[in-house]
């Protein structure tokens, strides 16, 4: 097991990356207040993990509440988040209650966003069980549900009290999850190290393959990069929108086509490739470095184009993004692979030029 | 004017005092990260201030969005909560837009809580119109909806940028809610300052009669005991548990009832004399200053007894309060006026005898 630090001071947390870390209650159990937990899950992964956590942490003598929801991106709207809620209140859970969340980004959001407003906020721990919500979701403080006109438009920056990363869990992973989840970890190589994305070029089949070793590897680099950002701008007003590196086109994907068509990771991945585009038409990245991405998204199996929208479709929907300021959108743009920077200088026509392939 | 500055490093605010303050766009204008603000009020206050703020902020240069809501308890809610959110999206405000609560505690509360979890958090200006919230809800950043199972179940600490109390608005404010207003602001005296409580008791003529300096002194007072308080204890971890005096009793009342049946400062009155009741029970207090809260409280025209509610629906009631602790209700005792402290060792048969006037 290797553990980071993300270092937000008085809301510092560990990271633990490692195998068979669902049933060790040693890394839960110092974190609680009380010896009281509500492992929110949902209806895929309970019966792959539920009880192995929840008997773990049981001979712990600790009391379990399980709440299990149905699964999918559409959960995670105020209905599922309040049936949470309903859970907790029912069963009078109080401000002493730690929320565990088993489960991907969805899983992760909302749970942590139930934990920043129950009874105005109890600890929360998360046990991510996809490779997106371990090199990204799980990590930062980012919660959120959903509003139909804008994908994690309410939410709340909220620091987990833990992450504890089982890569086992990634054993019974989807391959279609797999490949999502790799969009991000390219992503972090994109936007801060280049000898992190030469590694992913040269081990990519690894990673595909799910060798045990190259996976926690990954985890760990996109961890290290992603809380770096994050201990220097917690609330995203600066640096840490460097994260959103190709989120502006991927959140318009994903509001456009309705939550759930496209895995986060894949119009993540798709949006990166708009954002390269970006970068080469506002003149600052070389062609050859945006083929370079393009080859290595499409040889990771991600898809690209934005599943039949349009141009004006897209742009329509961009300029709703809440990193919208002032009414001019922001984009990150690539300098070079491993450099990424904020701007909010783009040309219109620039943008234009990006989505060109689109009708 | 006066101000008071709530001393909470780099969350502290200034709290205006005085008159005519709505009308002096000054005190807003340094808060503004974009001059761009949404003024959530209601459908009672809109038309008596809402123009003379919108057309203050107006004149300096601020673009301004207004939404106006239902009157009552019963509109803090996710319904109500979410047209905010409706109308704060359906005009593209982003992470840098402010939004300014005109009201009571129902717009403050809902309005902080929207702030806190638009697009994960934006800057809120409370601007109280009621004396409760003047001297109550618009200091220290508790924000919330009600939940149907319990009052304030929802919610975040997220302190505003400024609250703005101008004294003229009291002049339109109900007799009804002055004096539930005054039940805050006795609480004041009684859990912190006892000369305080002296002045309230050879002033309560004046503060009836609306005399500006009066109320203006009762205001200032409450706002340095409340936030002194939290300064200290922001997330309510210890001291500022002193607050919630008559709050146990009083949410049970409220909840019982049904939201909006009672008004909270009246439901808190009657609250107080439950938990002077219960100090008396428990030995801390003298009966004698009992009867002298119970005095005061009936002087300012304010409720006792429980609505109608009997004494084991109100037990039921309390167990479900948000400061149960492992299942314990903890109560907040007078050991004098003037002198209050957090216990979790009330015996059952003093709640049970501080409630034996029910049926």
């Amino acid at each position: 097991m290797q553990t980071l630090r993300v270092a937000l001071g008085e809301r510092a947390y560990p990271i633990h990356i490692g195998s068979r870390l669902i049933g060790e209650p040693g890394l839960i159990l110092p974190h609680l207040p009380h010896k009281r937990v509500a492992i929110v899950t949902n209806e895929v992964v309970a019966p792959l993990y539920l009880e192995r956590l929840r008997e773990a942490l049981r001979g712990a003598g600790v009391e379990v509440l399980d709440i299990v929801l149905a699964d999918g991106e559409e959960q995670k709207n105020w209905a599922t988040l309040n049936s949470v809620f309903d859970a907790l209140l029912a069963a009078r859970c109080d401000r002493g209650t730690t929320l565990l969340a088993l489960g991907g980004g969805v899983v992760g959001d909302l749970t942590g966003f139930a934990a920043a407003t129950y009874q105005r906020g109890v600890p929360y721990i998360q046990v991510p069980t996809t490779l997106l919500a371990q090199v990204d979701s799980s990590v930062g403080g980012k919660t959120a549900i959903n509003h139909p006109m804008g994908k994690n438009m309410i939410g709340a920056f909220y620091q987990p009290r833990a992450v504890v990363s089982d890569m086992d869990t990634l054993g019974t992973l989807p391959e279609r999850e797999l490949r999502a989840g790799l969009a991000e970890v390219i992503k972090h190589g994109l936007i801060r190290d280049a000898a992190f994305f030469d590694w992913l070029e040269a081990n990519l089949q690894r990673l595909l393959a799910k060798d045990p070793e190259a996976l926690a590897h990954a985890v760990l680099r996109s961890c290290q990069i992603k809380s770096g950002i994050v201990a220097g701008d917690e609330r995203e007003e600066g640096e840490r929108m460097l994260l959103n590196f190709g989120h502006t086109f991927g959140h318009a994907i994903e509001t456009g086509l309705g939550y759930g068509a496209w895995l986060h990771g894949e119009a993540v991945a798709a949006g990166m490739l708009f954002a390269a585009d970006l970068s080469v038409s506002a003149g600052t990245l070389p062609k050859a470095e945006a083929d370079r991405i393009g080859a290595l998204l499409a040889r990771a199996g991600l898809p690209s184009g934005a599943g039949g929208l349009t141009r004006d479709r897209m742009l329509e929907l961009m300029s709703m993004d809440k990193k919208a300021r002032e009414r001019r959108i922001r984009f990150i743009l690539l300098d070079r692979i491993g450099a990424a920077r904020v701007s909010s200088a783009v040309p219109a026509a620039a943008v234009g030029a990006a989505l060109a392939c689109l009708a």
